[in-house]
């Protein structure tokens, strides 16, 4: 049987570059569609109707959600060629446990709230809600601040996370070891943001952690990665443009 | 070899619930040890540095950490008995991603204002941060509103899951069909704590979807489910004590 792949996703998003990555590694063809997020395709609505959110693999008519399980089933389905996660079970699952560590970078966006309205999920959230963000990731750091401390504090944690990564990098080409893997996958998707972290932060992630960037310039040579990565440059126009639309510039 | 498990846990988490039936569905032997989550071991922060968190499996001395990882490691590891995840790839995917529901039971806790306080990460929280979350959590579903108001939002969101839930089980005895599997394991955790939400929040549960409790029911007929879920009361009794001590009753 044929197999027909289509992928529902959104170009900016690191959670459907995961996706793409693989299906490039694997050299899985695909039909790609581009879903508007603030007004969701019936298709999206009828595939997510829980979550209703992108990335979305339909294979042969039946979907898969959540990025990380997307890649996982993308790997089981097509196995033989670019194994992704290891097949020993302990070193599955830390792979499993070291791609949660996601979350860290995800808070990011609740602190540089210029970037803030880029919530994949709500991309209408308006400048009260993301004030009450700012409350929260504050409440929850146990911090009162202004908002200049704020992002202060936000970058180093952002660049903590960072240094355990790298730790756990060690002298390995890849966080899957020799070869390009899981973990590798889910992380290198924040990479085409780095460029908006470090212009709204006003900072350098190459002066704090370089072995990171090192990392991600070695994934950056694969290119089932260099083609399924926006460019940095073009996710900060697409940053600006929406801060323009919902006012915030 | 002989195999070494030990199980770094809190009683009333519906996370270490997930591990403890598993490993009573296996067979598992295994050393139980209580966390103080006010006070945590020096063991739980050396095996789980990151994100500090119960439960932890740890097997010959080596951490497995996140209740979901935890229970598909034991799955693999111990798969000649009571397997939970299903062989087909696409299964398991689905399987994984019901799993995933379960962030809609966690919220509750941000709208329940007596039940915040047992968040099981920031077990120290105080009002402060309390009423910033409720802020936030109302920010997040676009709605500006009382108290009241609020609560009985979140019952109806509650409600709302369980229903998409049930319509899941559809006539099947199982989320897992015929058989106790993963979706089955990841949800019966929250169980025990039906009498709490019912008790705070002054609906019934089973009133409204007869049919989860049934399912319920089903699973509690499991010794490996009955006796790793705590009591409904305890867990309440449990929770009075919490807000006692943080002079919230």
């Amino acid at each position: 049987m044929a197999e027909e792949v289509v992928l529902l996703d959104f170009w900016p998003s690191m959670f459907g570059v995961r996706v793409r990555i693989v299906l490039a590694e694997k050299g899985i063809e695909y039909e790609y569609r581009e879903e508007d997020l603030r007004n969701k395709s019936s298709l999206l609505l009828q595939m997510n109707p829980v979550h209703k959110k992108i990335p979305v693999l339909i294979h042969n008519g039946k979907p898969v959600c959540e990025s990380s399980i997307i890649v996982q089933y993308i790997d089981e389905v097509w196995h033989d060629k670019a194994p992704l996660l290891p097949s020993d079970p302990y070193q599955r699952a830390q792979a499993s446990a070291w791609s949660k560590i996601e979350n860290a970078f995800v808070w990011i966006f609740f602190v540089f709230d210029e970037i803030l309205p880029i919530n994949f999920i709500n991309l209408d959230l308006n400048t009260d809600k993301k004030n009450k963000k700012l409350q929260l990731y504050n409440s929850s750091r146990g911090v009162w601040s202004t908002k200049g401390e704020e992002q202060e504090a936000a970058k180093k944690e952002f660049i903590e996370v960072l240094k355990v990564l790298e730790e756990q990098l060690k002298d390995k080409p890849f966080f899957g070891g020799e070869t390009f893997g899981y973990v590798d996958v889910c992380l290198i998707g924040y990479y085409c943001w780095f460029y908006v972290y470090e212009t709204f932060g006003n900072f350098s992630i190459e002066a704090e952690c370089p072995e990171i960037i090192a990392w991600a310039k070695r994934c950056m040579q694969k290119e089932s990665v260099s083609k399924s990565l926006p460019d940095g440059k073009k996710v900060f126009g697409f940053v600006q443009e929406l801060k323009k639309k919902l006012g915030l510039d």
